[in-house]
């Protein structure tokens, strides 16, 4: 596997959070960083130029989505997803792997891959390890995914046999994969269990992976069941890799994979919420802009924000868009917690730089301190 | 009443078409200019920020919508239109007449005003010429329009009956009108009938507005019918003036339009047709984005237009985002449309500068020479 147009370099590094930069064919991405997620190669209601305009370094979009729609061989035509959606930044798709376990009645797994019924249409496909490769190949984005089983947190022998099931895949997604120009990540399984979670991430770090995913989570675990995964996996994956945490977006959920070195973050819901007339805050509280009490409120949605939104508009405002049913609150909405999301990833950048993180986790009321001291022989 | 911010100069004339300047409160709107439509204080699925990549420098805002929604009252008190929807350029707002008189069934019409059903709630209102403009004037927008009765354009006696309705109810705003920093213009009305056209047109120049809108076209009858009716009340409006159809918005119309004198146009259609997967082209075609013939189609909507949309997506693209149901192809084609128009105005304004608006007249092939010759004596 040759990935010389990939390099992560560490800048900073306080507790376990880290300051960082890597380097992808289409760009550099300033870590920690908040990827908003294209699913249909597009952020919904959202250009590239407003994201680039609210900071955006990099946009994750959907393999099984594209895949059923327009198709990963028309995006290939049409010179790749960073031609076709006009996203000239680095991207990043996943395996379509947790998107068919979604799909819960209508997919059966064997040792080969997963048979599965379209969402769309209802016909039939089969992702395996090799096509889900081939079809992000297609799309062709810089940070691509192994395809991985991801199954629900609780139970220890599921987890054990999905956990080994997407280590033969990693291992197969390895030998599938052709292109120089894209890095491929390994996805860390194994639940709430953290004898599983350890293995994962030392057989998966054996591969040599450019970078780590960390898969499985927010799924249903409590908010300690995730942290203490988190601190585990931590302490067993290469240093010098960049790590992802997969589908996590909230303030609080970024606060605390920050500081268990997490460098990664990508999640729906600033859009979903957007979209559902909320807003959210830079201290974590949730606006509903469709509430009576905003009728006559002259002030923005967040007097500390400097977002386009905020800079521009009155709750009143966005209020009366919401209530006239216009799709300009869902794109106001959407650039508002966009850009709450990736200014907390700035700030705290700089806060890692500047040596102040911990002030910083105090100070947000939302940290729940890591384990520093937690490795593997300790569980 | 006192209209001293506001001026009309014309720079150049060519036929009976004009290049001007008119000046607002709000800044400058080079003429002939086309005004994207924002019903509800929002032009449809675009951010002001975008209207003004695009070229705009006149919005307009309909009264009927905002008095039932959010209320002018509250708009007032937000500081007014300009601020509460955030578009520092000039606006026009309608009287709120031609809404009340589309509503059919739910309206009773009298000497003093119409009285009308909510299609929001089913709540009883009364519009009157002094609460047309008791409105507008606490919208705020700068160029505000007469109460004007919108009828039928066939009925010769209807329309006589509503065109001296209109006369009066004229009277009544200018004598209502109190703001120095609104232009109010009156409207001539008349239907397909040029008698009566030529009566309301000398009446309203009696009245020495600063502007006149021209009614009740685009409403059922022939583009032979709407030119003549142009022809004739060109004629009998002061020269000085600027001159506004109200409604009309195709390529043809706004041409047409032009090489009869009129210097403003608004237009729900291009965001309308945007929301309906339609894209207009320079030479006037539409092209239905759903079309598969799209599919795998590289080029921009129209490869001689260079708006955000076309330098940057392709019909394969936009054709993906409607029939995947992505918000986003709303915002992209509302963006193309209304540059298509906006663009067309600025070209029409530099030909008729550099003195060649009669032969963009006839390569466009959509022109239908105007009848320069026509007088009020000889019809």
């Amino acid at each position: 596997m040759t990935t010389t147009q990939f390099t992560f370099e560490i800048h900073a590094r306080q507790g376990r959070a880290r300051a960082g930069e890597f380097h992808t064919p289409h760009g550099t991405i300033l870590t920690p960083v908040f990827a908003p997620v294209g699913t249909q190669a597009s952020v919904k209601a959202v250009t590239p130029a407003q994201l680039f305009e609210i900071g955006t370094s990099l946009v994750l979009a959907n393999t099984y989505h594209l895949y059923l729609r327009p198709g990963d061989e028309l995006i290939s035509e049409m010179d790749g997803l960073h031609r076709f959606m006009s996203w000239p930044g680095p991207i990043l798709t996943d395996s379509g792997g947790f998107q068919v376990f979604s799909l819960a009645d209508s997919r059966i797994v064997d040792e080969n891959g997963v048979t599965f019924k379209s969402h769309i249409d209802g016909s039939i496909h089969e992702f395996t390890p090799e096509k889900s490769i081939e079809i992000q190949e297609n799309l062709g984005a810089d940070i691509i995914m192994a395809f991985d089983e991801c199954s629900e947190p609780y139970d220890w022998e599921y987890n054990e046999r999905a956990m080994n099931r997407t280590h033969a895949w990693a291992e197969r997604c390895l030998l599938a994969k052709r292109r120089a120009d894209q890095a491929l990540f390994g996805i860390v399984q194994g639940g709430i269990h953290l004898d599983l979670r350890a293995k994962s991430a030392n057989f998966l770090s054996g591969l040599g992976f450019p970078g780590y995913a960390i898969g499985g989570l927010s799924v249903g675990e409590t908010k300690q069941e995730m942290h203490a995964v988190l601190d585990l996996v931590d302490m067993n994956l290469p240093e010098n890799k960049p790590r992802y945490l997969m589908g996590v977006g909230t303030i609080g959920d970024l606060i605390n994979g920050i500081a268990r070195g997490i460098d990664l973050f990508d999640c729906v819901l600033p859009t979903r919420l957007a979209r559902h007339n909320a807003a959210l805050t830079k201290s974590g509280e949730r606006l509903n802009l469709a509430n009576a009490s905003f009728t006559q409120d002259p002030r923005p949605i967040d007097e500390s924000c400097e977002c386009y939104t905020c800079s521009n508009f009155s709750r009143a405002y966005i209020r009366h868009l919401v209530i006239a049913k216009e799709m300009l609150s869902a794109t106001l909405l959407s650039i508002h917690n966009l850009s709450i999301l990736i200014n907390l990833t700035i700030e705290i950048r700089q806060a890692i730089l500047e040596d102040r993180f911990q002030d910083f986790l105090m100070q947000s009321g939302l940290g729940d301190l890591p384990a520093y001291k937690l490795s593997t022989e300790e569980i």
